[in-house]
């Protein structure tokens, strides 16, 4: 096991009908800004929730927060902030609305000159104004998290931040959230949990026995509950199970002690900024070329994983091959396709130009060797179309 | 999955070497009371780190913290937390010594007229002094939870107290103090952990599959290391696993969102008190008989336990049945006895002796079912014998 440090002080609440409690985590005197996305939190419920829940607070309102958080969206919040003298934040959504919150909180007291510093100088928020979240849609796990990834169209690019002052002061999570989810955002939440674990867990074995098991427990978890929900969102145990695996697949624990690789999020990211896919259908696309390449380094893990989330049994290394196959099949089984040509028309070229936006950003490596060259993620993309 | 709340601010530090990092943890200004035990620190070079360490430090000491912590020795920490002004608590040793601390903890903050109230009126601690531990004996978990276990020698009482303001502010794991355990307290520590998972997994099915499989994982990795780590616990890789085994199967992880049972803990805790027979052990005795007598309630369990666990095959009731004679045998091979009569002559009578204590503390109940009765425990001790 390698060295590591594990401090998660964020409070889980998990129940039917927590969101009633939210008033016991808000400090009676706090000015709370209330965030939100498109608006889906005033169709199914959860908005009059929250607002009964909060009746005797001082409330000012942000909606419109888009998926893949952006920056200018994010600046007009920031004023409001500033000049509603906001002392609270409250994220209710998914990982879009949290992820852009978390930016909020830091940005609220960074006194630099330019926000955007924060992302594009790795500024790490040691920090950030208190906040909580009432998760609406499982996947990033951000609920439990001190990340937060943002994205600046206005240079087509995603960029991530963090640091311990980002961890939600507490986050509610409602299994029956889940049952107002629709189809494309639950495939999308099952791919990108699922996801999430694979990339701090595809490396290579260091002897951390319970880090690997733990992961496997969310995979396996994931897989069995995966058609239960897909046909039926209102099953209370299975969402239940869904949203807890979110939460776990990121909030630090299978990662300490391991090595990580993230590498498939790194190009991943590259595909949402120039075409706007869903991020966890970029991942489903860029994944099994990934595995498929690095065949040679990760192929003890790919065995190990056949073999105990699959049930893959004889020669390691055709397990290992037929374990990256039953990841296709699985991202298939939720109608997710796994072809960047499924998704545009106009990908020819696509390699060459992400191969060119990592070299201008100056190459640090990819992977979790840190070894993957420009040259590298051009031939993975290449594998993907 | 039942509603619950999680939250956990320790501070985990694993890896090598990490006891010098003490000085970043504990605030420079800080007048600290190092508590330890027996004074096995001081021969196998634990104490000099932790002295190096904190050389900049104004440090009183306090050893001699007994296995099963006793409130007289405890009272003498305390006088000496007050007559020398301490403001931050280290403790450097296993279960008992950080139960102790966060004793002292409670009991340092402690306005009323006798500190034994927090025990026998079951006062919850929500603000204790500030403390940090080293681990250096793998077992009870208590370095990332904020219970802890108080023994009485006066009455012969083993009494439990907790709360948000025990958690250790940080504690530091590095896999090399096993090394210098000695055979005795591997096996204990072993059982002790696959027993605490037990407590929270042996009860019946709640739909809660990543607790079941995180629960689950640990027994697995457990039994893996095992062999391992008895014949070479300067096994680093072995040994980094058995420690977070440990502290993973009592950090409240395992036990959110599904019912605990700890009616193993609370008999074996009289046999301790009655015998002074270690913990671990006790837990060894009385852990078969009662999933025997409560075979038809935990049956669920006991299956799905024997076939993930232990890879038996069969039909249902007979691999329950088989998985309990199974944990006997691995609790055999850690050479831990499973029936009082081998660690006692004196046993005729105990479980009379057992009932008449639970029902004269006012009996509330048992089990995850709070259903046994004092009766049921005489059978369960009488079975044990």
């Amino acid at each position: 096991m390698l060295n590591f440090e594990f401090k998660n002080p964020t409070k889980l609440i998990f129940g039917t009908g927590k969101i009633a409690q939210l008033a016991q985590e808000i400090p009676a005197d706090a000015r709370v800004l209330l965030l939100y996305g498109g608006g889906s939190i005033k169709t199914n419920g959860i908005y009059d929730q929250v607002k009964a829940a909060l009746a005797s607070y001082d409330i000012v309102e942000f909606g419109g927060i888009p998926a893949n958080p952006e920056y200018e969206v994010l600046l007009q919040a920031l004023s409001v902030i500033k000049e509603q003298s906001i002392t609270y934040l409250l994220a209710v959504g998914g990982g879009s609305v949290i992820d852009g919150t978390k930016f909020l909180a830091s940005a609220a007291y960074y006194t630099g000159p330019e926000p955007w510093d924060i992302l594009s100088q790795s500024i790490r928020t040691e920090h950030g104004m208190p906040f909580g979240t009432v998760l609406t849609l499982p996947a990033t796990g951000s609920e439990m998290n001190s990340g937060a990834v943002i994205t600046r169209a206005e240079t087509q690019e995603k960029r991530s931040m963090g640091g311990p002052g980002l961890f939600p002061a507490f986050s509610i999570l409602d299994p029956q959230v889940v049952r107002s989810v629709p189809q494309r955002q639950l495939a999308n939440g099952i791919t990108d949990a699922f996801t999430h674990v694979l990339e701090q867990y595809m490396t290579y074995p260091v002897g951390a026995r319970l880090q690997d098991r733990f992961a496997e427990s969310i995979m396996q978890t994931l897989i069995e509950i995966a058609p239960v929900i897909m046909q039926n969102p209102a099953d209370t145990d299975a969402a239940g199970d869904f949203m807890y695996c979110c939460t776990m697949a990121l909030n630090g624990l299978i990662q300490k002690g391991v090595p990580t690789d993230w590498a498939v999020h790194a190009m991943g990211h590259e595909l949402t900024a120039l075409y706007n896919i869903d991020h966890a259908r970029t991942l489903a696309i860029i994944a099994p070329s990934h595995y498929r390449y690095n065949f040679r380094t990760k192929r003890e893990k790919l065995t190990q994983y056949g073999q105990r989330v699959w049930g893959l049994t004889g020669p390691p290394e055709e397990v290992a091959i037929r374990a990256i196959g039953r990841t296709e099949e699985f991202f298939h089984s939720l109608d997710i396709k796994t072809k960047l040509s499924q998704y545009t028309e106009n990908y020819e070229g696509t390699a060459e130009r992400i191969e060119e936006r990592f070299t201008e950003r100056g190459w640090l490596g990819l992977g979790e060797h840190k070894s993957l060259t420009p040259q590298d993620v051009r031939t993975i993309v290449e594998m993907s179309y």
